[in-house]
């Protein structure tokens, strides 16, 4: 079994984006050199997620607003009382998930025609990163 | 390290469905000959989920009502001007999950007294499919 | 490949509950002896998550607060008809989540600064079980 691992570094302009990472997961998984295994990409800090859907702009901002409306920033949350401004952050994360494990068959994603892997950022202006790591043959 | 890969399809008569496939799952597994490993199930489209929670009639209706009450088909949604009618159930799939990974212990599913696998569709009456991959030995 | 699996077992006091159970997990990496590859940390049971957040008691209570508005306990449930009381569960343990995945790294969790492991339990005061597989070399 063979294994490779690579972070991903991003830091937004705006508290929230969305950022399409496909591409730069498929180099990583180039550079691994694996033919058939799982590739586990995953946000390194815990107001990010990893999740995987439709790049289309108007879904993005169907997002944003889902999410806003459901886990408001301005909201009250017990974990700003420690001096944070993120409690909304670690919620809307947890909706959208942590990570995605992906399957590699004859050394490309096995995804389906619309899958696109996306780097969510609820707290971001600041260096963040993902992790991925390629195990398999 | 071996590995196997299959597709499951799928067309659902309703718009949204919830299909149990874990006699399929295990059907996949037994042809796979792996012992020891672990096995990923993802819908291959992003209107769908696979997870994993209890066959029972009651929750899965609690399920359709809890995801309708939280993201109407009729609200409104940006994705919805290109044309699409769907853009509720990108999101009910953000909520159910995209996969799930199983552990593989003697061959077997390695799972707790009323762990099954479902398939939820979101936006059906088309084909569409699931990927099993199973990695290990 | 090698793979390595323990049950942890868990009984809350309180009906709902959120454990760090990063340590547990550490131990079960040490006893397996790999060094590269994957763990898999499920709930065996529908009514708990496993989730990776901060251990931070003020975001806890978040938690448990955003997810009892969103799914009440006292809410009505089909689910319940069955003479269950436990319908809320499965839909809370939906939305946090079944399972991580994480990458080993050198001999160890390969994480970022504040991910901690968590067992979220919606349906407690009895025994029940989180399954540990490692898989790698």
């Amino acid at each position: 079994m063979k294994s490779y691992r690579e972070e991903l570094w991003f830091q937004t302009k705006e508290r929230r984006e969305f950022l399409n990472i496909t591409p730069q997961v498929e180099r990583v998984l180039q550079q691994s050199g694996i033919q058939e295994g799982f590739v586990l990409v995953n946000a390194m800090h815990i107001t990010a997620s990893v999740y995987i859907n439709d790049d289309e702009a108007g879904l993005l901002q169907d997002y944003e607003q889902f999410l806003e409306r459901l886990v408001p920033q301005a909201g009250t949350y017990r974990h700003n009382l420690t001096g944070e401004d993120n409690g909304d952050a670690h919620i809307k994360r947890q909706i959208m998930g942590r990570e995605v494990v992906v399957a590699i068959t004859n050394g490309r994603l096995d995804f389906g025609p619309w899958e696109q892997i996306f780097y969510a950022e609820f707290d971001g202006r600041r260096r963040k990163r993902v992790l991925v790591k390629v195990i398999g043959e």
